[in-house]
């Protein structure tokens, strides 16, 4: 029998973590200011708890590029390296110091912000360089080190005359990377990975003028002097307690996350927990555009204030997908595929976290000024709708601020709307009937004779609608939705009482064939009412049920399978009593054929159905009839 | 000065190997049931060379589930491993067995379709097992070995008593990862990744009747026997050529990649290349319906039959995306980021080879049946058009194929078109003007006055046209589009003959004023023309340019900034000559008002603008004047 210990061997791994463990190589910055971020804050915690006996200071790390050597430099102010460190943190890999580190000091580095989450992230300089050099000064009386290594695991370490406390770590760039010697290349990772880190970096200097004293002499002239530039922002919004931030320090801070985005935002949500996990940041509810596709300003994903991602899904609830904004959490396992994510129980709880934080939000904005919620609602609606159909809490709770605008612009809650319209929209049988348009436009003539009613009319015109108006009469007894011209309004709402016809059985049957004749069978149904005098003498309606299904099936998921590929059908309603009805009757054959033509014309129009060459020949016989 | 190896230390990079190195932990089936093809096949290798003195047979791989031991066993029959090649290619980890199997027999293993592509993937096992076992036996004269390990470093090595060829792999399945207990799901896994391996693989058996033979005698029962359920299709279509193969075999296999796919495909694009890369694969042109957006059967990626991602961005060209079929290359650089791909030349030389091969398959089938090729032209343009604005070298070929049908359902190319055009359409200034209609309903009217004077109408209904025109006018001299609403026909492609007005100058000025008088002049400037008698009286035109703008900037990218939220503006054409035209300038004032409001309402209709409330007023006073 043999057993001993698997042996990983350097020359077969060190390819590999140079190669797959980073896919993406312009990683490398992001990891090694990550790491003399790192630096400097063990320092500050070093420095606070007393186990390190220096002045702290107020620390910067520096990017500096030497395009003629070839040579990227990050410096940092940071604790330093003695070169048993070195020996031990550097050449043992993945012997990560900050997990060490954080073993040791556990409860008062806790609040230290202390990154170092990334692992083998120091080799990542390989990917991008064919040596590295570390030249460090530990800010314990040691000599200084300087290692250096040429990427294959062979390495020198040497000691070093450098004296300033802290780590200086040169890349020789190899000739397959020397976009990373580019000023734009590295700003642009500089601004993309680390805008929000907690040390300032500088990149270059930039000049200010110092402008010339209040009554100085004549002759002095405004000094121009150069100062460092400093790329992040150490202190972002995110980070701060809601209380010390106005309203103003938001908009700023969104300003700031998306420089190109010109549009205010209607409102944030900012986040803040520590147990059971640990998550800041700030989501933004922004104006949304028609255009709903370019979606280039995504919510961003830190970690400990290093960008990682604005692939937030899994993390944030889908509905949410279209807000903006900043999620900053350790407690997020990054390199982990969707399925894992959805899997993993924190993650999910990280979810619902945000989905209540958001429901909330909605509920006091709401409370505190509803006047201002219902000027944003056109904007929000979209998200909410959503929301309730995908996420049950969220559903929940939508009853405290989810709005039904009707088409006179008053909102409703759907507790008020029950109560609002109980006395006058529930039919014969009880059954609260919810009138409802999709278009005030194109419906404009239906939604004229429900008010003339005194009925109230929704405008629900979000492209998921049909789902989500199934799903409230699916979980409200006795309440029912039916748009304005699914069928005559006096069919829509049945009350007891019921209109005289003035046209006899006889005479009814009669008008009933003449109009069957010319009115196309396969598309129409003629359904004759007993209606009043004045209504409209034709009107065309699309029964409900059938056209939602269509509808659904058309937004996906749900409605009846194929029912998309259903043609569509109408009612023909005539009103008997109506004068034209009584013309028609007592009319010659081809004189009632006319009549009948053009008033299914003109039902056509109010419907929106009459088109192409049927809308010409219409447009054609009517300017005839006028010169 | 100290120089020295770097130390990879195990029990920092072990943990690290499982956790990150595959985030995806279903990953771990594709790598086991990988490495026993691999085994499989480097046998078959080794017999064709004569090397391994061994019958090969017809080797399966078999996948086992122990539910109550909680056990997944995967065995092969391939070359196994003798204790200390156990010792070599598992206890040395990530000293990848095929790589040097690769080295050492380069040029015969080539064609040998061996994977072991993936390193690491062994250890992915630990993934979900707490305990792994190897149960191995070599081709060679030597005893079995039995390898086990819990997962940390430590390892037991003993000799075994099984005397098949192969190696058995038994993972103890962890207790947060007992849902790979699940037949439905290992059959979901192996469906998934493994549909296409090249040796047969078996999970679990299924009845199968034997029908009787004829001529049997009464009694004799047709006889059920348990066969080998084989999961995978060893020879997928792809990796046959294409003269092997009939349309028949290209959609069954279409039906074989998507089985809840019942639409059949256009047509298909077989890719087949050697040199400067290897790559297969088959592509489909599906029929593009309603649902754009639902995109679920994407382009498969696979690596040598194995089942890589179906996320193809970058290494198919985006116009692309839209097909489906599967694509297998081992040269594509697996986990690496987008922008790395797109960096990447051999990425760039696939995309660029893939765009080629599908411009000429498109070019081929027009030339072969130009007919067939119309009727589908619907299906695929928007793909082609696309492209057409997204890749130079695809719109430098796209004049082979590229069609322009009219509203008549002629079919032309460009140069048809400017052919077929030139003498009828070229106006006073030698500008030949392609007339288009974006909807032939919306349109009709303006269609069919082109259509009197004898010009052709293209019919571009696609989203992104707008974009397409201007790129094709900015590279054809003297050619302009035009939608047949932009002006009046005459207006639009100018001759040099002129209509003589039946106005005077000074009739038509007080016409012009009655006319501004009712419309309103924030939305319309009337334009007054002499044109033909019999012409419509009122005609609403918007001018090409401002509209053309609006749209490219409504559907991204192009237009000019901020163009979007302009007002439309129109232009009312009054016909001067019509009867009409003279009876307003007749009629007394209030009359004139009515005639102008009718006529503006009726030219409204036309090009679909007056809705809503006007247009409810309008059929409310045409029921009227029925009656």
């Amino acid at each position: 029998m043999a057993s001993g210990k698997i042996n990983v061997s350097v020359e077969n791994i060190f390819p590999l973590i140079k190669k797959f463990l980073y896919s993406d190589h312009e990683i490398f910055l992001r990891e090694l200011v990550s790491n003399a971020t790192d630096a400097t804050l063990k320092l500050k915690h070093l420095t606070s708890i007393g186990e390190a006996k220096v002045e702290y200071g107020n620390p910067i790390i520096e990017v500096k590029i030497d395009k003629e050597g070839k040579k990227l430099h990050i410096i940092d102010q940071g604790l330093g390296m003695t070169a048993d460190e070195v020996e031990k943190y550097i050449n043992q890999v993945a012997f990560s110091g900050a997990e060490e580190f954080l073993e040791k000091y556990k409860d008062s580095a806790k609040d230290s912000g202390i990154i170092g989450h990334f692992g083998l992230g120091f080799y990542s300089a390989f990917m991008v360089a064919e040596k590295v050099e570390i030249i460090t000064k530990s800010f314990k009386d040691e000599p200084a080190a300087h290692w250096t290594c040429d990427g294959s695991p062979e390495f020198t370490l040497v000691p070093h005359d450098k004296t300033e406390r802290g780590s200086e770590i040169i890349l020789h760039i190899a000739e397959d990377s020397l976009e990373f010697l580019e000023e734009y290349k590295i700003r642009e990772l500089l601004t993309k990975y680390n805008k929000f880190m907690p040390v300032p970096i500088k990149f270059g200097t930039r000049k200010e003028i110092i402008p010339v004293p209040e009554g100085a002499a004549e002759d002095v002239k405004p000094e121009e002097i150069e100062v460092d530039n400093i790329i992040n922002n150490p202190n972002p919004a995110w980070t701060k307690q809601p209380v010390d931030l106005t309203d103003e320090d938001y908009k700023k801070f969104y300003h700031e996350l998306y420089p190109m985005q010109f549009e205010e935002p209607l409102f944030n949500i900012h986040l803040n927990v520590d147990y059971p996990f640990n998550l800041t940041g700030i989501l933004y509810f922004p104006k949304m555009g028609a255009d709903l596709q370019l979606q280039k300003d995504k919510i961003q994903l830190y970690q400990n204030q290093v960008y990682v991602t604005d692939n937030v899904e899994g993390i944030v609830p889908e509905f949410l997908g279209m807000l903006k904004g900043v999620i900053d959490s350790p407690d997020i396992p990054l390199n982990v595929s969707r399925s894992y994510l959805q899997a993993d129980g924190n993650v999910k709880k990280i979810s619902n976290y945000i989905t209540r934080k958001v429901a909330d939000k909605l509920k006091s904005l709401f409370n505190e000024n509803r006047e201002d919620f219902e000027q944003k609602w056109n904007d929000i609606k979209i998200v909410l709708e959503y929301g309730m159909l995908s996420e049950p809490k969220f559903y929940e709770k939508a009853g405290d601020f989810v709005l039904y605008p009707t088409t006179e612009d008053k909102y409703y809650t759907l507790a008020e709307l029950k109560e609002n319209l109980k006395d006058n929209q529930t039919d014969k049988n009880g059954k609260l009937v919810v009138l409802y348009a999709s278009n005030k436009d194109a419906q404009h003539s239906y939604i004229d004779i429900a008010k003339e009613k005194g009925y109230q009319v929704l405008l629900l015109d979000s492209p998921i609608v049909s789902h989500l108006i199934q799903k409230l009469e699916a979980d409200n007894e006795n309440l029912t939705f039916a748009r304005v011209d699914a069928d005559h309004i006096d069919k829509l709402i049945q009350k007891e009482e019921e209109t005289i016809s003035k046209l006899s059985d006889d005479e009814k049957e009669k008008l009933k064939t003449s109009i069957e004749t010319v009115v196309p069978k396969e598309n129409y149904t003629v359904q004759l009412e007993n209606l009043d005098s004045n209504a409209s003498p034709f009107i065309i309606t699309q029964p409900e049920f059938m056209r939602r299904m269509k509808e659904m099936s058309a937004s996906g998921g749900g409605g009846m399978f194929g029912m998309g590929n259903f043609p569509d059908m109408y009612n023909l309603v005539v009103n008997t009593n109506s004068e034209l009805a009584t013309t028609i009757l007592n009319s010659q054959e081809d004189a009632q054929k006319d009549l009948v033509k053009q008033a299914l014309d003109l039902a056509k129009l109010s419907q929106g159905l009459l088109k192409g060459e049927e809308l010409t020949a219409f447009v054609k016989r009517s300017f005839e009839t006028l010169k």
